[in-house]
């Protein structure tokens, strides 16, 4: 099982760290982080650098492929080496998934044409550009295209697939081994539910 | 606001990288990875390679030192390197945090004696070993240190400490920015909750 996630600078770290913890944990795994070139990239806080072993060129398909997002995809939505690689690798995958804004990068990559889709709720406007229909949910299967909301919607999704992919029981062992049972101390991880005050704070660019 | 990550071989990526995503959207934020020596280090699963810019001996002091845990701590709970680390790191910090097992370095470096604290299910019989009293919490706080689950609760602890160091507003604006509005699609997530199968699949070792 060989499960490839592409790393590229200012991605947001969580995007990927979530769903690879899940999905490093089925059996067989085999991950790798990919980029455009091999060597380190650098994360949209410029703080945490993940090492990429492998350079886009190098690897030839995938069972799973993970497409992160950040402040960094936006560059990416032109960048045809970038599309090209989440297109071929997508080809040879049993699942393209995305989380976040990762699913920009599906849809400029043409993977999401009259597909139901879902990304950060602040760029869910974004999908019809790409042929995508939005569904309000934090996960969205449509056949073999998984896509997530924002950050730290990527473990919800990747044990969604874990489950399909492998097998129920497998997905709650996972869920269990990572203690997977959250307790937000606040109710503001959506839009609706924030209060109007953490709007403003994060307009204000959380200075 | 200077966060201070410690990094050791084996360490379980997601410790880290949880409370990373939260807490490095606190206003005036600086994070700095560090490990032993500087460099790459590989973690449990083998296939994440995050670079720790500093090495310990570079790193004076810190507000927040958060210490993941994995299957990595292990060694060190009698690496007197690392104890004499975290215990220099925790002597400056405003407040001590760990994730998972990096509780049981916390309390190896004689940090946790005569505190509430938790860990990871599978480990919280260790924590009367370091004069620990174990708190069946997600998140569990005794004045400057606060202690969180397994894995993925670094999350919980991350946004519980951004509300305690800055305000609520803020830690709900870095929660709606994560759209941390979680959704689990099983209930398996805590020992009492996993189904016997899910327990022996994990016993099994995920095969």
């Amino acid at each position: 099982l060989r499960l490839v996630i592409p790393l590229f600078p200012q991605v947001t770290t969580l995007d990927a760290i979530g769903p690879y913890a899940v999905l490093a944990l089925l059996p067989q795994a085999e991950v790798v982080f990919a980029a455009a070139t091999s060597g380190p990239v650098t994360d949209d806080g410029g703080n945490a650098v993940l090492h990429a072993p492998a350079a886009f060129a190098d690897v030839d398909g995938c069972d799973i492929l993970v497409v992160p997002g950040g402040p960094g995809a936006r560059a990416l939505l032109t960048d045809e080496e970038t599309l090209t690689f989440v297109r071929r690798m997508s080809a040879t995958a049993r699942w393209t998934t995305s989380v976040c804004t990762g699913a920009l990068l599906l849809g400029a990559a043409g993977l999401l044409r009259g597909r139901r889709a879902t990304t950060h709720w602040a760029q869910t406007h974004r999908l019809a550009e790409f042929g995508a229909t939005h569904v309000p949910e934090r996960v969205v299967a449509d056949g073999t295209v998984v896509t997530a909301a924002g950050v730290s919607a990527g473990i919800d999704m990747a044990l969604t697939l874990a489950a399909r992919h492998t097998d129920r029981t497998t997905a709650e062992a996972i869920q269990l081994l990572l203690e997977y049972d959250p307790r937000p101390p606040f109710s503001a991880g959506s839009p609706a539910s924030a209060p109007p005050a953490a709007h403003e704070r994060l307009r204000a660019g959380l200075r």
